[in-house]
């Protein structure tokens, strides 16, 4: 579905144009074509290939979707792969967006994400100063919006361990946490994937060799570089946490259970005991004199009675029960 | 066994030719030789050696089987190992095929899998233009078709994953879950075995120093090793999903040990208390005068099932029942 | 909130100049402008941008903070983030200081910490010698004092994990072992976040391709690598550490458990015993020659007494009791 | 113990020649020497030091051994040690070889181990066109004779394992599994000692910058490095496996001890609510009317046995019995 | 303290002179002065730094000692720090030498250890080839007495591990083993602390870029380089082994304690049995028909007994008992 497809000049809108016009735009000295669609369906991406004349593999890419993070070039054309995160009820929804960012056009691709870049737009519009640095700006305002949007994710993300982590030594909290320690995990994991192979290749639009479109912009890339690094600092401390957590967790049921199984030793023994005492004098014996004393029923119960007293001290004082 | 032995011009297929001709046919000027090979003899790879002039270190390899993957220059030929892997009834069966890409032929070797490449063959026969790129494309073509079966496998080990982990929270699946993560981290020791080593070595066919017949497809090549990456960062996330669930799954049997300790301490002192409560009128004491009341049994009783009611009240307080 | 505005020349300080003549006197030859900020507002930073000429995105940076450390190199301008971290009551508290460091100024700012800078001004004005190599060695000093402070912390850390450690073979401290054990792999986690990306690129400050502004202190900024590298170290040695001290932690509430169930298990069997043997004895059948002997209850205490005591010694023999 | 001294000329031997005149036949050219050492004596290896004008370092290594596996250069000398693993009933057994290499000799001396390399000298010595390549040739075959023979003992590693796995899921063998598993970790560690430092230095004899005298032989230098990282392929893999063993078979040893705590848990209970009501049928008091009905006895213990039969039931329901 | 200071010519001892006509000393062609001192006043240091024209900042690294062990060029002077590390009764005591490596001198400085280098320059003043090889040649002597003493220590600590694994699956010893392992832990950790930074610095003493006072002794550094690989190899291996012991024993203690268990279940049962029966034949039930009867009691107890030893057989089948 095509959503926007422009062209600008010295930073200036100078038309809403058809598809088909493109290639003859593009021609035009000084000319930049800035096209967004959303989820495009094959015969779009086809007339676009042929429009910008783009690479095959890397139109089959954005048709297929299900792409890992990535920049690649062919020829003069700047390929790029990014994750779209939305949490949806705690859940993260994984879009995609492809852009193809050439010396005066930027074209991008978005799929199965609620994201719009809008926003993206009429601020580049806006500001005619920016706009003017061309398609290597556009894409660098694209990729920082895409980054933006990862802070709140990590940011609920390191909320929610925080709360597993005010539980984690809470006595029975154990079953809840190691789920939601579970989760968390999952979520990590999903943030990492969008944000590790990112950090690998956005580190090669800035410093060394660097494709000729972003030349420009080398400082406002290194700027999202930094931001990825950012948030793959924090997703890594996370990660390093909750397995820590998890570990810790365990070893609190383990110690929990073993102050359980001690205080059911104690108790045990101070009724078998009892039980033991009282069994003997239930013996049916002719002979057991103390049977027939005035007092050996009271003395019989003191006896049990003081046995349990002075095993529940000892028990007490080695901090059994 | 010998499937195929045929020759091509200018993307055109000329004729089957035999083995014993090979040699001349490589001597003409444009001509491309594509042999393919099954469960070769060592005769047959000796008369390839001598046809195509291959290394011997190669042959050997490629006769021996049970190679790592890896691809490797002799001089002007690019030898290539891959691992293929099929899904039988739920295990992992790994056959190899070795591919030997000169300046014009391409000869593929497969041993131990059903897997056949004659689609791939097809394909090129039928899109005239890809198979004039010559022993490059063909074998990029080649490595596509195994790269793109790996694909399936990855896929099922994570739907298995998944079903494990639905079942990870449910009470008493313990034992059945640690058996199928112990399966499929396995499954996907081996799916490793076959991407790492070649995601290593397909790096170099694109970037940097390339090897000449690679040259012209550089392109192609990068995308092989996209591929490869994305199953690589989907087997260490599943490796690491497995590794977190044994875990989870160890503290889970703990906690669910733990809730049964505590409700067994709970019961037993419970009836532990009757049981001595009983012991003691039980006593063969003949002076214990609440034994002559009238109400004495049913007062007994009251006693002994009001202390069962407190004990399981309070258990019930602290969470242990 | 400005701390200090100064002009230095020579090593020697000129005056205390207002923040709007700062571009004046940076066009005289041989001045130096050394601006301190605390807690500043965006007005501020901006009218710094302004005199300062600095690149909009470092002040961005500055002004936003929750950066991670870094350096970054703006033209002839080197931007350097760095962590302040101070210890209240066991808890780590991070500011964060931005310093821009440009041919002949420095500017730092800092934000959310008490720690003052104004040591090191007093220094530097008092050896002349040093002032007198300029922005460079002031940036060195003012980083250098940044990364002394680190470590107290570090010791702070070291020596209360080898108080846990001191502990952790005590019976009965497990949970007080884990909880501080946690706490301190927490610390050691801002600790390393406020070292590790630092440490990354000081790196960058000698050796190789060091900014103009740096090239002549080279040795001082190795040293300041050093020092890191020295803090890294001891962090990653602490976190090794904790990770084995939770693991023998939970290792040892396993054992205690062990021994205490071996325990309960003895001490069980031996009244189980009794009780059995008792309550054999208290059945009602009418033929039962023993109940009838003088010498019957004698004998059967004895011989539950001296069974019990063989329990004993047989438990005591295992280690069991 | 001198093994072998002999030259060789084009291929050819030409005689066994004494140690004294070695230097002298070195001085010819075209001539070739290749001398074996077995358990060299210092005196032995001194005279070889003079006769081939060797590195004391490199003799010193030769007459210590317990030296790491490595590849050094010393002028023109190339000086390779190695490892030597033979199994003894179960016991990986580490013997050393160290080969010095120079531009027309070989000099091998092995040290504690009973493999001999007469076998490759006889191939050698056979297949005259291999040994006409001189030094590199021979000290690749040498190399490769050692690497050869590491395959064994992976494979027997691996087929131990699989034992060791197919029982890890047998109730009662936790022991004799983790026994297993710990002496299996044991092992690979000793082959991993020998093969990781040898696996990087080989790399170093192919492709980039290689010492002369291993020049011509790159390929097949390159097929040992392939067959040396196909076995720490198979190492890491083990290890990996080894490490999910242990962490397996804990599981399944704390998931068992649950089953059989639940086990307890149940039959104690059905036997505790039987010992309580017998106990308290069992009270003296003078007025228990059940006590003299006709029925009272049958009627109790039917009580008693429905009783027990419940609670059998409702464990069994729940899967603890 | 002043331990030596001497002047040498030609390898040949020439005088002891006084610290303060060192510079004098030093300006005379092909002289070369080797000074020691021990635990240091920073008088001495800063005398030394007059005479030597030492850099501050190495003199100041020197006077703090805590370094960690490094290897740093301030000009044409090396400075190398390394740690000293020597047992006393079980634990590791560190202290450090600095070396300062000059053209024509070089200066150590010991602190905090008994270790002394006395016997080094003993061999060197014996072996006038070696002394002529000048500075270069001196430190590399030095560092391999450093390095040579840490071989006693990973001697010992892989003794200590080995009795630990030799105790490790011998029932009982847990808890002993679970100490041993952690202190083997913090003693390798101390040790490791000492290698990996010294192997990673002394590596570019030889091979590429060398300080040109090194440079005619690189295979001399190399072979320092191959000891600490070969150190730091056996510390790789020994924390991987105590760190697998810990998990080993961590099972063998729920294996352990699961035997336990299962033995308490099993002994509780048969007693659980007995006392069941006897109390229902301990009822008080008017109608008890087999209480009358003239071999009840010997049937009872009959029962009882054959009940018991069913139970038994039935536990020792299953392994229980």
């Amino acid at each position: 579905m095509l959503i926007n497809c422009v062209a600008y000049q010295d930073g200036q809108k100078l038309a809403d144009i058809s598809v088909a016009d493109i290639s003859d735009w593009l021609a035009k000295p000084g000319c930049f074509i800035w096209v967004a669609l959303r989820d495009a369906s094959l015969d779009e991406l086809l007339q676009m290939q042929e429009e910008f004349d783009l690479h095959p593999l890397a139109v089959e890419d954005a048709a297929h979707g299900h792409q890992r993070p990535k920049i690649e070039e062919y020829g003069d054309v700047v390929f790029v792969v990014m994750q779209l995160l939305e949490m949806h009820q705690g859940d993260v929804h994984v879009g995609e967006v492809a852009i193809f960012v050439g010396q005066n056009f930027v074209l991008s691709v978005r799929n199965g994400s609620q994201q719009s870049f809008l926003g993206v737009r009429e601020r580049c519009e806006r500001e005619r100063e920016l706009l003017k640095q061309g398609a290597g700006f556009v894409s660098y305002a694209l990729m920082d919006a895409v980054v933006d949007r990862y802070f709140p994710l990590i940011e609920a993300l390191e909320a929610d361990l925080e709360a597993v982590e005010s539980q984690i030594f809470v006595r029975g909290s154990a079953r809840w946490n190691i789920e939601r320690l579970y989760a968390l995990k999952h979520r990590s994991a999903i943030l990492r994937h969008a944000v590790v192979p990112l950090l690998e290749v956005v580190g090669k639009l800035h410093g060394g060799r660097v494709p000729a479109v972003c030349m420009t912009c080398q400082e406002y890339f290194r700027d999202v570089h930094d931001h990825l690094a950012r948030i793959n600092g924090a997703i890594d401390a996370t990660r390093d946490t909750i397995g820590t957590a998890i570990q810790v967790n365990l070893s609190l049921v383990t110690i929990e259970e073993s102050e359980v199984t001690k205080r059911l030793a104690a108790w045990a023994a101070i009724f078998a005991v009892s039980t033991a005492l009282a069994g003997i004098w239930g013996m049916n014996f002719e002979v057991m004199p103390e049977l027939k004393w005035a007092y050996g029923y009271p003395i019989a119960l003191c006896i049990i009675v003081s046995m349990a007293c002075f095993l529940y001290w000892r028990f007490r004082r080695r901090g059994w029960l």
